[in-house]
């Protein structure tokens, strides 16, 4: 295993004494030996007892042939080697499996944790004693939070204070102690025309503590459940020709006014606490783990949802209005009730006003809504798999594009999905004719006939409003994601690089997952240095300390790299070698039907590169490299094409080509409850992404597709003369990859992508004139 | 969806009134609109204010047109339609999913809920309301439970008292108030020969009480962690040729005395409480759910395994003397002390001396174990899928014989994987080669050359011992369990059927796997009715109530049938009936090195019955069943068989054969943290089976195998003269399978079994004499 922490703040040797210091993990003793006794009796906290104390001494050893106990009470100097042996050993890492003990140093570097040099006197302990206390184990917990998910700051008498320790907010708080309380916070917006302001249910968990705490606030329209039901029901036929479009420009107007400005509720009283609770279980264990270090956890659906009012509108402005007026409340710009009936408005005093967004997918796409308008209070988001322009999830270059895994699914069918009131009878007996009324407008404005850019979607495109930003940002997303699309994050990257902000971004490997259990990388340390800066203002030089982009390699496991950006402009130009400058979209109708039923059966062919049944559906372009490459950014794909009729629809795919050892799809779960989010707290499985075993030939590097009709805009639709050339520039999704020499690059031209387009088996042929098309490749 | 309720006591209405009084569930109100409003405020008890009250129930509908409210604010009167049009709201089911609003009472039964008959005055609206907190939810929890697992008896101010509800122990005991504590119990034994009697390290969880509570006990040799390494040097290559044995009878003689009576720890001091802790994480979630119902949870590991003295021994008597020190301890019966070191003697004032011992694999073995010592205090055990007999486990007839998905494993194997003694480096120092010189007397002892039952078998052989058990046994066990096979809890039923104890047996479809988190099947229900008559002696009629047998169909989904017993005498003899009369054991070197490179490779073509590669390698002899059948007990199978060889040996199994929708290999997950435990506690995945929608084309229903050597005994090794005639006879594992009558029934007569015997490609050639071949089935 190999373990990459970014997130350690060097630390000079009078602040390490003080905060040593401030955790009790310190004393002045200044002969070596005793000083180590000192500290592991600290480390050994659970064992008060003197006698038991040294039994636990002489469970570890201190070289190849004494335990610790015979080597402390012999009098043997502690030393460096020594200390690592012990060091690995407190880490939880296993002799012959994890580390040689005749090598400990090189051990310790070998699985990527930082040493210091030597060891001469009590200073050089404190030194490195403060770094192992900062370096992480085998279950991805530096040894402080280990120790804290132990019970150590409970023993120390330091619960319900905040505390910080190398720049990061400690696990201080007692679970015991949290308090669970829902408030209605209202909004200045009639989503469901009702005539009367939304109020919008917030389910809040917080500490217990005597300073006012930031807020980490989710907007997840998933939180009170999901109506599979009617989403199933709304769910498109994917199954269809494609159409000639009329030719024009879409007409997009001004943003509308969505603010209501009667308050219905007046507050006749105030209520110092919240009256109502919410259940408890379980959210996102990122979360979790930020309660216990002093951030509370707050969870709002937004309109349409359970207790909440208004319609689920999927991404417009009037659900970006809902998800703001929490933070306002937060911030103290807005007022919430007890309930939903009583006039009783509720403050949150408990807040510092300091507010966090973090989520993955549409929980973190709200966060980019959010931040795009500027609203005061929230400091910085971190979405995760996160949507910048719904158009950039359902459509792209004038065509209908599926989400991995959703054919069918559109805006309409995600709003009724969400749409949780639904789920209680006695509202849906009230409201459900109108939200139908409402969904079917929907489904007409999102134009599935054109796939054009329109009205519709740019009230959803959160790009537009990018200027505003004044959140620190800080983006995480998966190279291999298909739901969410690399372009998402690419495109919101390119626009906010030279803004007044701080940005990071992190680039996994992963599909459309959470990574913050992963003990190869410290990504929780991360946040929670990222939020000691950005929500309590803990100068700990987060923005010098993380790298710009943090990017996790794709040839070997456990290995994360620095970049400096994404997106380079160091383009190499390749031409199209091929054998065949046409291919033809249709296929048997016994192959149509087959892939048709199921998109996997497709998949099964479409990489087989040398597959006879899609011999004459598609170019197979290969591009030799002469030694290893990273590509970093828009792989651009110009074509001088023609069709053999009024329409056309193209699909290019980038495939890593060669026999090797590819990581895994998915991160293999290695400790169920293995990572612990502190003390009488949840756990959450370890996970981490491995070699596969199996030798795989190829493997997607990135896509697009396009509507020849929209080869200029994706607002605009144009004519097709048949067989007449166009030029058409297509960029693929963004990405970073890593190809080593001995593989080659194959692009793929072809029409039908049966898992993400229209599935039709129109009679088209299409010629490209292999001398004036090229493929420009940025590469680090 | 189905559920399947089995630990339902039929209550009168005298008792109704007097158990929904000890919950504060009871309004003494005659008026049925107005009780309903008052037990309907106790179950909104989160909502204490009035107008928040009723918008609770404008959110639930009591007809096709009104809202509770509105129902209840007109006047309407409550009828028993409208009761289950609220109930099954209350329970968490969706209209047009799980229910039809306009057959509220079919739906209830249909979902396989009860239902009261009439509801025409107050005291049929208490028995109503008390069937319905006795009634299972959507997520696997009865009413009483869910609203538990809200806060409702800590917001009724009845935490940490014993209370029983409808005969099972309520979720009443605080989490914030548990102990969490670590003893060492001193033993008779000295199990690594250090000259001194081995401490056994426990650790303890319990609720506050004010009563003594029972004991929960876990013997779980992997709880403080498993050396794979060391288990994966151990593994033993399978790839081997079947040897001539020498003829004779191995020797068995009698136990020998394992009790060192020189004690070494005077205690020197009484403490009244524990003083060492333990981590806590959570554990298995039954366990864990019992926890907050009154039961401590204690886990000890044993010999062998970390702060613990000993050998892993792998179920010899020296293991199960030191499992039951621990109930010797919690009985009050044995000295424990407060840690290793010093001589502070501590005892289980806290426990009332009743113990259960529950655990799957390993764990319930022990339990097994632990109960054959008819050790005092031990009340009942509930063995999931354990080892009666180690024979069972590791050998078959004269063979060795892996548990599925782990050739080469033997007892030394599992031995070494937890000595976890030897994760701690300061003691593998010491202990470690002595250890290793134990492990190679134990391969010797295990005797893989044989594979027949000796000394060493006959030690780690728990059915010696049936006749000591006094504990009431509670048996689960998958029928697909090809890791510890049916042959295990099948001869311990056999065995205990007619002793005078309370006997109950659970016969999944599962592998090796927990089975307590299905909404189908009231699992936890029935344990916590178990036990809280076994333990806490509530007179609750469980021995009547629970089937004897509970069988879970392999046709249907959520199924699960009530029978009287497992292993039926109704047997019908079948002849043989097949096309050849002779197969071969070698195969192809290419195949060969197929299929012992990775036994799915052999599994593939095995289960293709019409694979050319395994023509003529095995017999298989078809059976017709002209209507639906159950097989209920041991399939005996009678071959007179030669061999073209001295040596010899075969597999059989038994294929259900035809086309089919059967039910998936391994439920699965339908809710992450679904499954709620308690309130502020933990949370399990609800998880259950499914219905595969791929059609499978047959399924293995049950196995075995046999030395031709050893067709007399397991212990008797007898000559095989070539071409020389033999009665064998084979008992199949034992099942219940129900076969319906469009299918047939495939019995496959083999020699190597590439995933459980030695890969062999010997050159032998076998001959069954039909005529005087047959195959018994009892049917039920």
């Amino acid at each position: 295993m190999k373990i990459n922490q970014f997130a350690q703040v060097p630390t000079n040797i009078s602040n390490i004494k003080e905060e040593l210091k401030s955790i009790n993990f310190y004393s002045d003793e200044t002969e070596i030996n005793q000083l180590f006794i000192d500290l592991m009796r600290k480390e050994k906290f659970s064992f008060s007892d003197t006698n038991v104390f040294w039994y636990e001494m002489d469970k570890i050893i201190a070289d190849e042939k004494n335990t610790l106990k015979s080597f402390l009470i012999n009098n043997h100097k502690l030393n460096l080697n020594v200390f690592y042996v012990i060091a690995l050993q407190l880490l939880d890492f296993q002799i012959d499996v994890d580390f040689e003990i005749d090598k400990p140093i090189e051990s310790m570097h070998k699985l990527g944790l930082k040493t210091i040099n030597q060891l001469n006197n009590s200073q050089d302990l404190l030194k490195a004693w403060y770094l192992l206390l900062n370096t992480h184990n085998k279950y991805g917990l530096n040894l402080i939070d280990e120790l804290a998910s132990n019970g150590y700051y409970e023993k120390q008498e330091l619960t319900n204070q905040l505390i910080f320790f190398n720049g990061k907010a400690q696990a201080t708080f007692t679970t015991k102690d949290f308090y669970y309380e829902t408030v209605f916070v209202e909004t200045d917006l009639d989503s469901d025309m009702d005539g009367k302001n939304d109020l919008i249910k917030v389910e809040i968990t917080r500490p217990k503590s005597n300073l006012k705490i930031p807020a980490i606030y989710t907007a997840s329209p998933y939180d009170q459940g999901v109506n599979e039901k009617l989403g199933e029901n709304l769910t498109h036929d994917v199954k269809k020709s494609l159409i000639e479009k009329p030719i024009g420009k879409e007409i997009i107007n001004e943003q509308e006014n969505i603010i209501n400005n009667t308050k219905n509720k007046i507050p006749s009283s105030i209520s110092e606490n919240a009256t109502l609770t919410h259940s408890i279980k379980p959210k996102y264990s990122l979360n979790d783990y930020l309660l216990v270090r002093g951030y509370a956890s707050v969870y709002a659906a937004g309109i349409g949802t359970i207790d909440s009012d208004g319609f689920q509108t999927c991404g417009d402005e009037q659900q970006t209005a809902s998800t703001i007026a929490v933070i306002e409340w937060l911030h103290g710009d807005r007022i919430a009730f007890t309930d939903r009936i009583n006039h009783i408005q509720t403050k949150a005093n408990w807040c510092n006003g300091n507010v966090a967004m973090t989520g993955r997918s549409y929980l973190g796409t709200l966060a980019i809504a959010a931040a795009t308008t500027g609203v005061d209070g929230l400091k910085t988001i971190v979405p995760e798999a996160a949507i910048s322009s719904w158009y950039d999830y359902y459509r792209e270059n004038g065509l209908v594009i599926a989400p991995e895994t959703f054919p069918g699914e559109d805006a309409d069918v995600l709003a009724g999905e969400t749409f949780s009131r639904s789920l209680v009878p006695g509202d849906n007996l009230k409201i459900r004719s109108k939200f139908d009324k409402y969904l079917n407008q929907m489904k007409k404005q999102q134009d599935r006939e054109t796939g054009n850019y329109n009205q519709f979607w740019d009230k959803r495109n959160y790009l537009n409003n990018v200027n505003k930003i004044k959140a620190d940002l800080l983006i995480v997303h998966g190279l291999n994601d298909w739901n969410v699309k690399p372009k998402n994050p690419g495109n919101l990257w390119q626009m906010i690089k030279n803004m007044n902000i701080n940005k990071k971004i992190i680039l996994h490997q992963g599909k459309h997952i959470n990574i913050n259990t992963f003990p190869s990388f410290d990504y929780s340390d991360i946040i929670n240095l990222w939020f000691s800066n950005k929500l309590y203002d803990k100068e700990n030089n987060v923005d010098n300390i993380l790298p710009t982009v943090i990017w996790q390699d794709n040839t070997l496991s456990n290995t994360w790299h620095k970049l400096n950006d994404w997106n380079k402009n160091n383009y190499e130009t390749y031409s199209l070698n091929t054998t065949y400058d046409s291919f033809k979209n249709k296929i048997s109708n016994e192959l149509f039907d087959k892939y048709s039923v199921n998109y996997k059966n497709w998949q099964h062919d479409f990489y087989d590169l040398n597959n006879q049944n899609l011999t004459h559906n598609r170019i197979i372009s290969t591009i030799e490299l002469k030694e290893d490459k990273i590509i970093n950014g828009d792989i651009k794909v110009n074509l001088r094409i023609k069709s053999s009729k009024n329409i056309g629809m193209l699909s290019i795919a980038l495939l890593d080509n060669g026999d090797a050892n590819r990581l895994k799809e998915f991160p293999t779960p290695i400790a169920p409850n293995g990572y612990k989010l502190g003390y009488k707290w949840y756990n959450d499985t370890l996970r981490e992404f491995e070699i596969n075993s199996k030798i795989t030939s190829n493997k997607l590097i990135t896509k697009a597709h396009i509507n020849l009709q929209n080869r200029t805009a994706p607002n605009i639709s144009e004519e097709i003369i048949p067989n007449e050339y166009y030029d058409v520039k297509v960029k693929l999704n963004p990405t970073i990859y890593k190809i080593p020499a001995n593989r080659s690059l194959s692009l793929i031209i072809y029409s039908v992508d049966y898992e993400m387009t229209i599935n039709n088996n129109d009679d088209i042929k299409y010629t490209i004139d292999l001398n004036n098309s090229t493929i420009k490749i940025p590469f680090e």
